[in-house]
């Protein structure tokens, strides 16, 4: 171990010149001008991949941008990791915010500043170079790894599930490991367990079959935006618990354990409410707002509209409303259960002098959880405290991440995600950068990682 | 009166050439292209009111298109009628479903096809014309006149207030009359009795200082959207009955003699329902439909949105939330009070997670109605009885006419409604048309009702 380290150590240089010259690359997968990038970065991470000396290393030809693989699998009898990551990044506008080039890295305060730099290139390349340190330093891994480094995350991996699918022997592996998320802070490193799941909903109330003048028509025919904001209103109680029948079924309870584990966490609530400029939190009775958030399940009004929405007024009597709804799962909640409850429940509480028309929107899937003995956690726990010289946090995250589940469905592997952007990284905004003390120390303690899976 | 109506009848091919002239001005108020048609027009009206041998006829200048007037007072110890009109009209697009010019008219199957033909230049020229038979007949009027007819109605007649301020004195009268509404069908007379007042309000919901993401902080942080669906939702209960503290406090029940008159008028509720393509009327619980939008007050959402409304999803915890609210007020309900109990009970039931702001919309004013013993009414019911030989009905309009409530503020005068237009006469929609025969019987009707009044 201490062979590999220094040898990490000594690499450090050329460590960095690979980040900025991976930054380099405009891989904005939404932009179909850059698909040119987008095949020149995929092929420079085969490079990086072969340079760490995988093996099998292949720019697969798919539909979109390249995905790129390479294994190394010669530790029989001992655990196979697959590693994802995606080499595409977010769009750069608004230009005019970033201080520089997003695609000229720039290093400022112990910070590398770059489009890609946080999400996921530098996050990918630690991977790759702690691999390529262990291999380089003793000639073989004490762990099997298989990379997956995608170029579509960006825009929702359209071609992913395809892949998998095709793919799924050469990818098996027990585990799947992801760097692409956050430390709870600077040097304080955290590993997510848990991720919720989606569904989505759009709902269409209609009511006469034009719009209609509010004084000749007002108070004698139904007004669909009234209808649909009472239905809404009776998806909650007061105390936020939502009162669609069966909706809280299999549900589990938050264990006092992992209750305690969370209450132990060093969340500022004030600090919290005051960032988001509102007075109070407000959820579900009964849950702390990271229990709210990582644990429990929700329904929420993504948008609403219907009529006039220009200045003055218009004393219309509008012919529709609508909604869009997005629901996060916990384990265990099934999607399509979840889709019929609450189609079922709205349709039920509909006024009569409405017509309600609920479809299902494409996208979303089931929640993601590791249990908490799941052999890694320990591994990641023990490697991350000894590289940060701080104990890492199990932490949960109230989004979704559709390669999670995809990786689950197809590969049937759980997932762990180690991030280490910091807090303020700035992803998907302008000026994103990476801190760079992380981005060694945090290739130090994967390297601990793999020794210790 | 026989010498009148059969100088009347004498003078139909002379009238029709007067509505064809003043139909040929496009003179679209809202339209700054037509500043000229409009002045043009009002110089038109002026000829009109001058040919049939009003006096004091002044075409004023004033910031929007000119007001003209005439007058004829040598009726000592008689009622004095202002006669209100209006010479603007409303836009004609979409310019391809009219079967004719629009500024051309065209005469088919008994009606005459232009842009004003009904609202409002047919209806106030039979007034014009009613006054002229009397005079070139006999010299003399049974009663005192002053006519009104503005130029700026079809844009909500920003100028007339101020208008009526300045010329109170020259306007001072005993009742308003306004021809530029409804028959209630085909040979069916109506008299409207009451108007329902309007006030206006926009609501503001505020959450978050940002839109957040509805993965990353749903469950925690109170949305906005939610918060407006559950306040709107507590305005009226199940019954439709509004909850503002209140609300209903200077409402006056409807007398048996007026619930039995509506209930005699012969609407068909299933022909109501049918055309509007809804299964059923919906409104406050006890009333009926001709009740509910005539003598009802009324809470209803023109607008309401907030967050996304774009094809597919958008995982938004939006930041605000808007909707868009008119109340249709009835007698002794004071716009004021009405404004601050509405904003007050909203402001209590919000949910203390959000911040609630609440501005009245410019607009609107008090319920306006004419008491069942108004003298005029019976002078009405008569004259039309006799003109189109079927009894007229008493009705109302459940929509608010500013200059009736002006006249009534400034001027101090009830107003009644007297409308010839068919109800398929498409007043603000392509092919706008008057029926020829109601143009004679109406001017007929209106010589009756000078002479009874």
């Amino acid at each position: 171990m201490k062979k590999i380290i220094e040898f990490l150590q000594q690499s450090r240089d050329r460590n960095l010149e690979d980040l900025k010259a991976y930054l380099r690359y405009p891989s904005i997968s939404s932009d179909p001008q850059q698909a040119d990038a987008l095949r020149n970065c995929a092929q420079f991470t085969a490079s990086l991949l072969r340079n760490a000396q995988l093996e099998n290393v292949t720019v697969h030809e798919i539909a979109g941008p390249p995905v790129v693989t390479g294994s190394w699998c010669h530790a029989p009898n001992r655990p196979t990791v697959l590693i994802y990551g995606h080499y595409d990044v977010q769009p750069v506008d608004p230009l005019p915010l970033w201080q520089h080039d997003p695609f000229a890295p720039h290093i400022e305060a112990e910070r590398i500043f770059a489009r890609g730099a946080a999400d996921d290139k530098g996050q990918i390349l630690m991977h790759i170079h702690a691999v390529g340190a262990i291999l380089k330093s003793t000639g073989s891994l004490p762990i099997n790894v298989r990379f997956l480094i995608e170029g579509e995350e960006e825009i929702g991996s359209p071609h992913l599930p395809d892949f998998l699918e095709k793919h799924a022997q050469e990818l098996r592996a027990d585990m799947g490991l992801i760097s692409d998320s956050s430390m709870w802070a600077e040097g304080v490193p955290a590993i997510t367990t848990s991720l919720r799941g989606l569904v989505l909903l759009d709902i269409t109330v209609v009511g006469p079959n034009r719009d209609l003048h509010s004084g000749s028509y007002g108070g004698a025919i139904g007004n669909p935006l009234e209808a649909l904001a009472r239905m809404l209103a009776m998806v909650k109680n007061q105390e936020g618990r939502i009162l669609i029948p069966g909706y809280y079924d299999h549900v589990e309870n938050i264990s006092p354990e992992l209750k305690k584990r969370l209450c132990a966490l060093p969340f500022d609530e004030n600090a919290y409410i005051s960032q988001l400029g509102v007075e109070q939190t407000w959820g579900e009775e009964g849950f702390s707002t990271l229990e709210r958030i990582w644990l429990r399940p929700t329904f929420e009004i993504n948008g609403l509209w219907g009529g006039f929405n220009g200045p003055g007024s218009k004393t219309v009597l509008p012919s529709e409303a609508h909604a869009k709804i997005s629901m996060r799962l916990v384990p265990k909640q099934n999607p399509d259960e979840i889709i019929k409850i609450t189609s079922d429940y709205l349709l039920a509480i509909a006024p009569p002098w409405v017509k309600v028309k609920i479809d299902r929107i494409p996208g979303g899937g089931p929640a993601a959880t590791v249990p908490a003995d799941f052999p890694a956690l320990a591994a990641a726990q023990q490697a991350l405290q000894e590289s940060f010289q701080h104990e890492a946090f199990f932490i949960g995250e109230g989004g979704t991440i559709p390669v999670v589940a995809h990786m689950s469905d197809i590969l049937k592997i759980k997932t762990i995600l180690i991030g280490f952007a910091l807090p303020d990284s700035k992803q998907h905004a302008p000026n994103e950068n990476f801190h760079l003390p992380t981005f060694h120390t945090g290739t130090e303690s994967l390297i601990r990682l793999f020794h210790y899976l």
